[in-house]
């Protein structure tokens, strides 16, 4: 009963989570939470405050109590092993969360330990609680996932978020446009896999365009991923989403944007009703809410 | 309902709170304090270990679960604005407690959040429940505040706590004396305004005499606050408390102090019964129990 | 009702431990565990995550609630005092568990403390919930203490957990072996107080040789211990377990180590059945919350 990737989730198994979801978020809004008893342990191999505090406000609100690990204040300096130090939290808590810049990682630690983990992050590779909170706001945003044209724009290569992301929407029959710069494309077996997969449209260009556009799920390119200063600086100012972007997209499109943001969201386009990444991210905590129930209750 | 600045609060609010605070101490005594649901954020972007623990603790008095965010491990350092921060941490608590060093910070984060905002001291401007602290166990010690003669001493100008402090004793009707080193005083319209609006008694004096005193506050003078070393030196020596200084006192003189203190008092003098900070400071955690009850209660 | 060392605890006290961390495992499997109120502090002046999670657990296992300081990030940088850091904590919590490098700290810490004390450890002194826990796990896995051969191995002079597992092991009748590098051995008059004092048979030897031993507890030989490089290699390559060892040994013996490990335990050891070093930790929470419940039951 781990969370460890995805693409390890059916379709069914996904709607239970975002309708699970949608009554955490209702049961939050009544003040009617039943309370759990047991301790979430969140373990912070590299730090991401956002997704750690997401994941102890979800365990409070579930009457859980929460100890953390961060590693750079651990015995790992002391040369403990990766494995001695999963296997000692393990006797700890009921439920590990784990964030750790190995691809990799998380797999290994639910090998190591008895309690279930959910994985907060493993290198590039898999954050399945945020694929989950993007797909539950895109559907409570446009009341649907069926039908939609999201775009997803940016860095597609090494961004966590974009991969499955992609392949849930493609599962849920949304049509995919990727936009992002020369070099940093979604991997092409990805792709292919989702449209054979699936039957999903999937469409690649490298000039954003949101005219056709419901929703716009933008993340950053970052500048060490080129070979040259002068390519990066093109593809990044590219890749900044201009205020006209907004004015010449579909009517009713969303932005979205897993956060933090820097600045290839300038202030304009924060200010723009368009921009509608903290409601998503508010989505994180009933998400988390009914991934941790989930896995606590499976836990027996 | 965010508590942002003392000077916001009328005299009956004060009260109030002066009540409220003392209903909790008899509560934490009697065991009997009323348990509530949700969760404060303590969000600290510079380290001040006694105001954190102690609203953290008077949360968990309360019932309340506490998560904490600190700027050094946060995604600050990856650039994210402090509004995003601020708007990210909302989302997930209930309360926000803040400290940040740059004044005006708590009100920003106020206009940002949707949940409550306390302000935990922004810069050199502003400790609400300080000086509530302060005020609760100046009349708890001495039974009543109008009346007494209060001296205020160390650094005046800089010392966030003495301004408001010197507020509060004037509308409560105390005698304030105003002892600090040349350069160090209190603002002038600082003292004109408490004098006009509370009809107050303010007298200035660069010399220790606790004669007359009932109450002396003492703060510590830094020597960052000096041109030259030698004139620091001086100072900081002169705002010294000798023992001296205590045996001259009026009777039952209590002497009192923000904390942490430093070499301003020596351990003669620490170990004197009029020094009184250690149980001042125990007044913390009722005063924040009753600013949080009170917040969380006109959240509805 | 501070727990300082585990000299101060009579024979008939420390069954009564055991006694009730056996019935805390019981609640712990049956979920059953009676719930309290009150707020542990752990004050950690150096890292043990470990010591530090076990007991957070340990607290949260019991309904309480926890407040965490670390001397990383604490006014002691602003030159407070020790005392004026533990009173200050005094006032936020119920229980205070510290940690501390300088021996005699934690004594010094329950002086100035109104709340219990508990010891988790100062220098190389004591650290008696771990002698408790390593008893708690000797007697669950071969069922009693008296009678056993248990070999101490390694740094017998500077590692805290030795000296007084030994008077515990002596005390329940155990034979005990210690196992040394020259220079590293447990002090004489710690051995003959335990002979002369229980009536213990106790051996000291330089090689290790597990052929009648029934426990095998083994802590890591530190380098800096030894004056020229080529002894310190010597005397850590002769105390590395080797499997050989293994093999050698009485059936039925177990392998247990306080943890972090190092190369101390090579993984063909770390693998092998003998190795039971992560059950021993698991012990750590029904020990603890015996000691806290204790404690907060003593208070009243």
């Amino acid at each position: 009963m781990d969370l460890i990737s995805f693409m390890d989730l059916g379709k069914e198994e996904i709607e239970r989570y975002l309708e699970d979801a949608r009554k955490m978020e209702e049961q939050l809004k009544e003040g009617k939470v039943k309370k759990h008893d047991g301790i979430v342990a969140t373990l912070f191999f590299e730090p991401s405050t956002r997704t750690k505090l997401s994941f102890q406000s979800a365990s409070h609100r579930l009457g859980l109590d929460v100890i953390d690990f961060s590693a750079e204040r651990s015995s790992i300096k002391k040369g403990e092993s990766f494995e001695d130090t999963i296997r000692m939290i393990d006797n700890y808590a009921d439920v590990l969360v784990i964030r750790h810049p190995e691809e990799g990682s998380a797999e290994l630690a639910a090998k190591y330990a008895e309690s279930p983990v959910i994985n907060a992050g493993d290198g590039s590779n898999q954050h399945p609680s945020q694929t989950l909170l993007d797909l539950y706001a895109i559907k409570k945003m446009k009341g649907k996932i069926e039908g939609l044209e999201v775009h997803l724009v940016g860095d597609l290569k090494y961004a966590r978020v974009m991969r499955p992301l992609m392949y849930g929407l493609a599962m849920f029959g949304a049509k995919v446009k990727l936009a992002s710069p020369t070099g940093l494309g979604m991997p092409k077996e990805a792709i292919e896999e989702a449209k054979e997969k699936y039957g999903a449209e999937i469409e690649e260009t490298t000039k954003i365009d949101f005219s056709t556009a419901d929703v716009a799920y933008v993340c950053r390119v970052q500048e060490e991923r080129f070979a040259n200063k002068s390519e990066a600086e093109e593809a990044k100012k590219g890749y900044t989403i201009k205020p006209g972007y907004l004015e010449a997209a579909k009517e009713g499109m969303i932005l979205l944007h897993p956060l933090p943001k820097r600045d290839e969201i300038p202030p304009e386009v924060a200010a723009s009703p368009q921009a509608r990444y903290l409601e998503q991210a508010r989505c994180g905590v009933p998400v988390r809410m009914a991934i941790i129930k989930k896995i606590l209750e499976g836990r027996k």
